[in-house]
């Protein structure tokens, strides 16, 4: 059973606002509601269509055709800023919810130590974020700041920062270190220039066509130079 | 200006009956459009928003923010099937418009000889594949044909038939050859069964977490493919 207090309740997570005033987002269908319960993270409340009925289901999902499951969780607090090392991720005003959740399904697969997002990015759990994560969203902390800060923090422990454009090296033949700061900036307007002013590796995936072909899609783009990096 | 009949005509191609009735589709934006009038398709009509105004503009419009310029293209007549060889492209069961316009994206910057689909993929047409390849639909032909005859062809010829599997040979220190066919599959199901027995090299991008990350999606994971193959 579902109360309409806590139809209304789940309602209001549906806008951000209301999740950051809640500490709560909203985890759905059958597989990632499934692993939300095997998360760590705090389930506030969690129901099946089959408990609550379709027409319950639908009011309180955030999706066109409702799924069989949906789950509540507290939000986790902003762990500290993880010190520079490893191989890690800076996303550069990726307002788009569904390449910011791609990105960090990307990051988990390669492995990525930590994942910092500019503060214009996409929220970390508004919905369409979540659902596009297929699940890193509970295994990946994403650490929002100021990129110029993180940038400036790893050139001054003498860590390169990393971003690819259009006039850079060729990535196939450059020097790719362990430890690493990759920045994947925006699909309309790229790195921005606060940002590209920290860059010291600048890299290029080369085109093969020669037709025309103006850009890799950020988050394809993103996975051929992680491949890159971890091949090595 | 635009006329009655106009509106209807064009919003009758939003859907696919009517494109393929009229063998005409959809092209908008400002880039898109631009693109289209230098690209050897047949430009039918277009506008601006400036010269029919918003409310004409947002009736015809296949976005939720109509954009400032529409044109109406001819659809190219199917080129027949190429022969084996080169480094080409199949795409199998991606009903995602979003998904398989990106992925004709992907294969223009790696400059893909030819793209094939299986008849179950999304409609090259439609309007948000067409916007999900940023140009790609005017520089790549996609020929339609059941996979498994493709795939046949290419065995035939003595040539490889690769697809990316959780258990393959780790890519990065595969064997992969100039003339070969790649194979992507769909994110829910994955390369069909018929279609997997005629693969003659299964491939698989290592996973660097160890947390339980299950899949790239799609895109992602072709890009990494074809960089790999284009890489060599």
């Amino acid at each position: 059973m579902i109360s309409t207090a806590e139809i209304k309740w789940v309602r209001s997570l549906h806008e951000k606002k209301f999740r950051e005033r809640e500490g709560a987002f909203i985890v759905e269908g059958e597989k990632l509601v499934g692993e939300a319960l095997e998360s760590g993270f705090e389930v506030l409340k969690h129901w099946r269509r089959d408990d609550i009925g379709e027409n319950a289901m639908s009011r309180i999902s955030c999706l066109s055709s409702p799924s069989p499951a949906l789950a509540v969780l507290r939000c986790r607090p902003e762990a500290p800023l993880p010190a520079p090392g490893g191989l890690c991720l800076a996303l550069d005003g990726i307002r788009d919810p569904g390449n910011f959740g791609t990105l960090l399904r990307i990051a988990d697969w390669f492995g990525i130590g930590a994942v910092f997002a500019s503060p214009d990015c996409a929220e970390l759990y508004n919905p369409k974020v979540v659902q596009a994560t297929m699940g890193a969203v509970f295994r990946k902390e994403v650490h929002y700041a100021p990129l110029e800060r993180i940038c400036a923090k790893w050139r001054d422990a003498g860590l390169p920062v990393f971003g690819t454009f259009l006039d850079g090296e060729n990535i196939y033949r450059a020097d790719l270190p362990a430890d690493a700061l990759v920045v994947a900036g925006s699909e309309g307007s790229g790195i921005s220039a606060a940002v590209s002013a920290l860059v010291s590796g600048r890299l290029t995936i080369p085109a093969f066509g020669s037709n025309g072909a103006e850009s890799l899609n950020v988050a394809a783009a993103t996975a051929v130079v992680l491949s890159e990096f971890r091949r090595r």
